[in-house]
């Protein structure tokens, strides 16, 4: 049996702490890996030199992952081609902005047999279409996508707190091999054959998230933040069945992708906060990105414009109040106390 | 049609919450339901009246409900016999230990055809035999009895917070009764036709909350504490599936019994704060439950004990690791930092 050949794309908060873990297992599990992981990385300057000269001297993300140790098998590199060559087992885990000008990039230029995994949150919709990250790299690239989420602070993460994580696979034994890459004490994997599950859930807890943020802007109180925590769980559920085929309920009901996610998103969190900012504040939005978030894009309330668009183009709005009333509220005008009307 | 006669069985925080709630409907539904609402009131001085002539004339039970206003048909009587005379539908609100005391009394005193209702916390556990309260007071007074639970704060309810709870029912049109006297605008009612799984999860739920008070006290973070409560969620399941017939999985992952009111508890609530502090303040159960709550009972801990009790009889300890750690901890001497392992 040749050993599988991890390369990862990306380099940022999260997926420094993924490396983290990769680089320690690949070790661990040496007859199922080769020890060398390198991790492409956005060259930049970070205190006057370079973030790939830094991470291979000093073996420390200083910019995205300041204080925790990566294994010195996880190598930088700057070049992507050159991150992928020969790697039979790719990690996608990167804002999904990024990725069209990264599949860009690869295609033809990746092994015919790899497998991937996406680690990247969030849902592609244009008007009527909707598709998960996972396809879009599947498509694109020719590999088999398997998809990763779960209630996962990438610092709780790296810092070996005890947290659990869903791998989504299409076939069982990519799953399994996804597993023991990932897979620690203190970070539990737990397997699904639903990578669409698993995908759409870490996109759609966030609008879910804005409504709890506006519950607690309002002062409404645990009882209402739990009430909307659940109705959105199952506008979640709702929504994925009727537009995928194949989910399946206990992604959303029992795993950490679903509910434990959903959760940990409405307890901190940037799209909790923020709106509870907009209430508090009453600031728009994109005031709010730029105080609260650098001028970065917050999540929740585009994903709930991407979502209204397509509900609206499905002649299918009525069915997802709760989406519907978040994203009256963050883009219509629509006064905040009316969120629980009409749920 | 004869309309139906309500009576309301304790006037606590909750008791006192849903007699407003029920007081209004009943007038609301003036065809189904006789508009006088008898609420049994154990009587006792406050600022040195009556507590029932407090009620009757100033319509707030300022002992456990003050600020609340009460419709003026609830009316305050302190002798349980003629309380629930002549009643059709009884609802049972009151801390579980007094509930032995209360059947005593009533036995052979209520209208054969009479229905009821329990909004009561907790489990019957006497070593390997175990007992939800609406099985207690079925079996007791022969009455049909449905059960009432959610995510729902007395207070917030009260003050008309947008939120939801949970009715398990017998027969659908007692349900649907039930769901007559207890629904508002802001007072979400479901139906679900397991009495078992609602009152359940009302239960074990405080041992989850324990469990989440645990990893606050310890600073685990909120990805730890999402994952505590998902193992949490799916032991509740699990637990009542094993040892009770027909419950139904959706009350546990889809209802506002079993997965709100799970997040509620984990978020405030007494169980939570009280075993933060028995890590930060590494004091005993006993000592924290005089200094905190007035020498009251920690629900969750005693629950703990219970149900690892049941579970010893039953030779069934290692199915729910999450339960039999926390009763360790609270019990045994187990160290707190041991909570994630072998979960």
């Amino acid at each position: 049996m040749t050993k599988e050949k991890v390369a990862i794309i990306g380099s940022g908060n999260w997926g420094s702490a993924i490396a983290k873990i990769a680089g320690n297992n690949v070790r661990k599990h040496s007859d199922l890996f080769e020890p060398r992981t390198p991790i492409w990385v956005f060259e930049e300057e970070f205190e006057g030199k370079k973030l790939t000269e830094i991470i291979n001297t000093e073996h420390v993300n200083k910019k995205y992952l300041p204080g925790v140790e990566l294994p010195d098998n996880v190598v930088a590199v700057p070049d992507i081609v050159e991150a992928v060559k020969g790697a039979t087992a790719i990690v996608f885990v990167m804002p999904h902005q990024f990725l069209a000008k990264t599949l860009e990039q690869l295609e033809g230029k990746v092994e015919k047999n790899a497998k991937a995994i996406s680690l990247i949150k969030g849902v592609d919709v244009k008007g009527a279409d909707i598709h998960i990250f996972a396809d879009v790299i599947e498509e694109r690239l020719g590999l088999s996508c398997s998809a990763l989420s779960g209630a996962n602070i990438a610092d709780e993460v790296a810092n070996d707190r005890f947290s659990e994580t869903t791998i989504g696979y299409r076939k069982e034994e990519e799953g399994k091999m996804w597993q023991k890459l990932f897979a620690t004490d203190n970070f539990r994997v737990n397997l699904v054959a639903d990578v669409a599950g698993v995908s759409l859930c870490g996109a759609l807890k966030n609008v879910v998230a804005v409504a709890a943020g506006f519950i607690d802007g309002l002062q409404y109180g645990n009882n209402s933040k739990a009430a909307i925590m659940r109705i959105g769980l199952i506008e979640m559920k709702h929504f994925c069945q009727e537009f995928f085929e194949d989910v399946k309920e206990e992604t959303f009901l029992q795993e950490s992708a679903g509910v434990a996610d959903l959760i940990t998103s409405c307890l901190g969190g940037r799209n909790r906060r923020c709106a509870e900012a907009f209430v508090t504040q009453k600031k728009p939005f994109d005031q709010l990105e730029q105080e609260m978030l650098n001028g970065q894009k917050l999540q929740g309330i585009h994903t709930a414009k991407d979502v209204h668009i397509f509900l609206k183009e499905r002649g299918r709005l009525g069915a997802y109040p709760l989406f519907d009333k978040v994203y009256h509220i963050c883009w219509d005008g629509l006064p905040v106390e009316k969120l629980t009307e009409g749920l």
